[in-house]
């Protein structure tokens, strides 16, 4: 991993086994890796001990198969979202210990980390359509070492299943709210408890729903303090933003 | 009013005193009343009871009053929305005793009907900012002889103020819930109760709530059952489609 | 049926045969049953003997089929609306008497009910094409208990269709209007009759129709008394708001 | 009027008093009058007899005047659209006979030409706000020398006003169907009768008409056979296309 | 065909053949034909000669199908538009003769009649994408018994293309202008002419194109006089609209 | 405050002085103050020693009076967002020592808390003209008991500006970024530190900028990680969300 | 003026009157000057001989003044785009010779310096409405020594007026098309012209033009080559980007 | 080649080989080639020495490939954008000599031109997505003479990346911007830079990008002067325009 070989290079220059022009060199080439389709972003490792994630949607299968097999020369934990099963086949044939999370669409190469803290993350999801995003945000949240707690199915067309669990919900740090249609959950659970809820809009619906601008916007109109929004869709950002708060 | 002069004719008619052909004649003008700028349907009031309302928005106030006092000729009751102070100061040049809501923005030239039965309306807003619309829709379902009990500033924010009057709330008939921002309490509501609910979005918020839109397309999205949605703002609509399931 | 084992448990409560506490326990795991991937609303039929309809659209395959094996352990009738046929094939694997509506796209397990009364709801297309929404509607509504007449194809373009079937269109307690491109069969009809119109708009047309969303504006801003609007293609929530008025 | 002149240009060709290229140096500065901010075009003039028409209202009252009055120079009848009284105010300061319909928002100097022909242009509104776009495109197509006929309110939420006219609006060459809301007259009429219908959706509505995008859509996805669609409130464009038909 | 049997029926009446209710009973059903999935126009023959056009788009084949089986019964000329091969080949199962236009997307079934006057319909295309719709324009025009003349790949990017064409386009009785992209053909050619210009935006373009609606909103925006506009890509609507100018 | 009698009570209570059930009966009237247009939920203070916020965009200058002088009986803070000059002079006439910050529109009632802590939020602007909008959140933010430091006119335009801020910015806790036209500001902090950035987009533009959504739309779409949305302008939903962080 | 101040400041270094450390403290404290409401570039200044331009419209008169204040201290010529006469009042009251042009809505401080070079930047519009946004881009231009053509009203509804100046226009290094409604100049001129063609759509127009958006999508999808596009009625954007082609 | 052919022609005029009324007939002709489908425009090639380039999308395989085939008759290099594999292959059935880059998605018959200057056009790009969209800008220009140069991956999530190549962008004469998702690289090098920065905004990202709208409002929106802005994907007309600068 490149922080050891950083760590390494600078006992190295403090033991006069490196120069100083030597070691500048170096690490002008550290933050980025060129391979030319991708500049591979290496600073984040350094800082977190997570690498860059991959966003595969846009991407060939053959870019995503690349810039995987590149990683792996410095990364303990690789981690690919929104990869199609196309992007994972790409990837698998140069990496074969690749595994592939099918409801969270993400490609995972390495172990996932021991949580870091008790502190949970909740992601609670309006209905069973919603899971994939949920699982986006809780298998991010794990792979930068968050404790995850996941409630599926608990939406407000039955609030009787959102309260039989809002104690449970009550206890986290943070919360993930993940809903489509009219994404009212996010609201209501805004209303309930006291921590930051990160709302995310999912495209579950049909027709005026819009591929989820309805819930979308409804979240960011929420009559409820303590939320703000995400993408639609947008599980892995959720994940990554409730980690930064559950610091 | 018309409906008794329709069968003072009929009666006529029976007693031989108005020949066919001429009754022909008067029933074929009674229809509407042609005043140029306005066909004024008399059908609804011989049906109703109730004569056709003044949808004022994009009148002029002359157009208005023009109406208002053409309709004093044959109707008890006249009712004007979306009135503006200006549609009511030329309204009440010709017809004195008209009377205005300002809080509904709306003229009243008559006296309210007795509520026909005890089958309640409930309309029930999300915040304070919404009142106009639930007192338009208020007015008009009593100025059809309906009983109506209002909920106010009980939106989803702060639930407990919903389920302290839920009790009450769920003895309604209908439900008439006027919500502006994301417009959640149509979901909330509708998971909880087991009567018809009746959306109305309303033009309260800023920025992305894109005057209504947001708290409409989550409405027309919503999980819940048993929702019904009409046009931004329209507390008349509301009321006189409460009315019909009401009867 | 749920029902039948609550009453069951109530009259061993009554009996002395169970304590208390003890069917208290079994009480609060009434309300839903929690298979992980859904909490499947019990409620709902313990209160209306219809159990909760099962969305399929944005489900996997899987996930339809595990609901409706849960969902066959205590319900009678099971529907499932917005089913493509690989939701059937998963359905009627583990279920083999389930049934598909190719028409609406509807999963049904089990035997329609009787109509409970004979008011009748009136389910009116616009064209040929607007049919699988009705049907949806249709269906929907009779597995509720509700009897139906349909007439298809009534659409303005030739209006004297419409006016032919409109003595028998009358008679009913409810109308859903169903009508893609300009929807202006909503207004027409709310114009012609005294019940309350519930208006769908469909995803027929093409160009500026934008899926549907011509139709939803021109419903919501209907001239016309007396009409309120479902999401665009939802002949479910229109079937379903029907049966509510229609008690 | 230019006509005279560029007559009088070819005579004096004729006769020899003009030389051919000075002829075709007039000739060369004929087809418009530059005067800085505009070019106003004469060629139109030369073939139909009625000048170009002034689109007041984007322009400056003091701009609207500078040409109102250059114009004069040479046209019998000068006509400005979407005026508002302070265009007229600074027009009548320097065109003293120039006249205001309030009521289309017009600014009118000269005098209306008599019909050319009997073949009727019929302008049916659905209700009483949408009379200033009938009145634009009555005037306009009058000031063409074409016969209007005028049929206000008879939208669809009363469609027996419609029909009891039908009979005489049937007998017109081509119709202009004016409506705001959900505009569903256009398509009611495009059904109903056998010559060109010209829609003008306006902007008559609140809340989801978005100032009369849903007629607009509406309209552009009628189900009924010839119908064509003009931009929101465009009055002139509809009375001066229906010219073009009635010829 | 139906209106040879309404002649004979006529006649029948005259000469006593058949009694004056008989013949009443006859006419009632002759309006349309009810096929339960489809109400088939049976009027518009009876007028025009030309029976109703068969919109396939959200039919299913077998709808189709059906559809074109019943009106072989008693239409010479049978015109589907928008159909899909899969709709040809489902028509031509029932009915072998019918014929299929790949690029217009259209089923014919029967002969063309001939053009019934010399006046022509100009159909102007501003690029080559833009062909299927005027072709589905022009034969439809074809197919009222009109003459049409085809102008493609003519736009704006290249204007001499169109000078070029220009006389002879001038020619034309009416002229329908075919664009895509940002839809400028329609109003340089509103500027050049003096026939009506039916403007038709099509969905040739890519990104902010919106397919078609950056072509629809600038043809509703124009600045030329004498431009009318359909829904996108509805080369069959704007056919027929021509056809009614072109009488 | 309500705090201070809810101590009183449960004193008494425990010292005998009141019984359990005249104790019930007035804890559950303390959750809010029913005021007829409004129900103030007191809850909020009960926890967090800071009442309900006064959003007073959408209410009468009356209402807003009504609701601040009743608030007045418990509340040792009161806050108005969004207000008027106009809500301010009401709420003055009732509470005299009602101050009014201009820059923010907010209604000040008490005084501000000491910052409980050293962990500042930085509000960022990328413009002057966003002032208006952070200082609302930092005013919030401040009344919550948080250590507030802004940086304003620090956009992209002028990179260098935000740069020399940058070490400085990084010692904040939490980082609000508040940019109206393309909001690029949002993701180019998000790329610069490792703290959560709250994006606030703001209505400055004009044109396409469409009252603030492109900033918005952009923000959401960011592909900087570590960034949540809040709706357009909204300064205080973003002063509190970063408070729930801060803790 | 800076420029020189940072002249002085080099030589004196490298006279070895100032230190090379108190020099770069001095450089380090040029780039912007803080006054708290804004951090003014003056790294353009250095750079172009032209200080940064201010845009005022969502700045409040008293900023505006302040700013222009600032930058009196060392710029010969002060910008402001989108200003209104209030803001000229606050800039004039503090800085006296300040002037206003009313047409371009622009205020201006110190002389326009002489043309640079004879290549010249066409700026052309469509209409008279147009004209604001072109002045604006023409004055920018002059502002940084560049030469203008203005040819105003020869939009392609009277396409000759276009075609009379097209040989002058064509002398042009640069052309800048201003057109609102449909845009279609910017397609007209790119097809006719071989050097770059910088589109501004412009908010004239109504009703569905939607304050310009028709203009701009027209734009953005043109068919002609050698489009580019500017926000709706950015004209200093326009000018500004004219400049950089025009070096 | 025609430009050879019209020297010929007029070295014939010139020598009296051909009389000035035979030249006038074949110049006449010369502009386009007329084939049904498409009329090629051959004055480009004579201006430009650089063929129409084919805009493949939305025309059929086969009408590509007649496009193809005739242009060889006369061009040197034949360039066809936004081709799909199957466009490929109908061009390589009639001209087997075609190449094909995937990557740009273009068919290229003939070679590429040496440059004809030293002028870089830098092409950049935010993510490894926007590739496709770059390398069609690229081999655009480098098909009309200029000097390109590609910098990938340099967004602003890891704005490192981009202040890493800064100098090297620095030195170019234009620079075109590819960038989806929220586009905020364009904002960030119009404020880095001198020179010209077009903005091509892509349709890399989900959710609410809307297909790239997000990026193009954020790029024409822009706080940077000096950006202009194309359609989304619009990466040959962003190439076409750099080499109009670049001259």
């Amino acid at each position: 991993m490149e922080k050891d070989k950083l760590e390494q290079l600078l006992n190295d220059v403090a033991e006069g086994k490196v120069g100083t022009a030597e070691a500048l060199q170096v690490l002008k080439t550290l933050p980025y890796d060129d391979i030319g389709i991708a500049k591979i972003d290496k600073h984040r490792e350094l800082r977190t001990g997570h690498s860059e994630v991959i966003f595969c949607l846009n991407k060939t299968p053959k870019q995503v198969a690349q810039i995987v097999k590149k990683m792996t020369e410095y990364s303990k934990l690789i981690i690919g979202t929104k990869a199609s099963p196309a992007h994972y086949e790409a990837a698998r044939e140069v990496v074969p210990e690749a595994k592939y999370d099918e409801d969270a669409g993400m490609i995972i190469v390495g172990e996932m980390p021991e949580p870091k803290s008790d502190k949970v993350i909740a992601i609670v999801t309006a209905g069973t359509a919603d899971i994939p995003v949920a699982r986006e945000a809780a298998l991010t949240a794990q792979s930068y070492g968050h404790k995850t707690k996941e409630y599926y199915d608990v939406g407000v067309a039955g609030i009787h299943r959102l309260f039989d669990k809002l104690d449970e919900i009550r206890e986290a740090n943070v919360i993930i709210a993940v809903a489509g249609m009219e994404g009212a959950l996010a609201s209501v659970l805004g209303g309930l408890v006291d921590v930051p809820v990160i709302a995310v809009p999912t495209s579950t619906g049909y027709g005026s729903s819009q591929g989820g601008m309805a819930a979308l916007l409804a979240m960011l109109n929420s009559c409820a303090l303590g939320v703000s929004v995400m993408n639609i869709d947008n599980g892995f950002g959720a994940g990554y933003f409730a980690c930064k708060i559950n610091r």
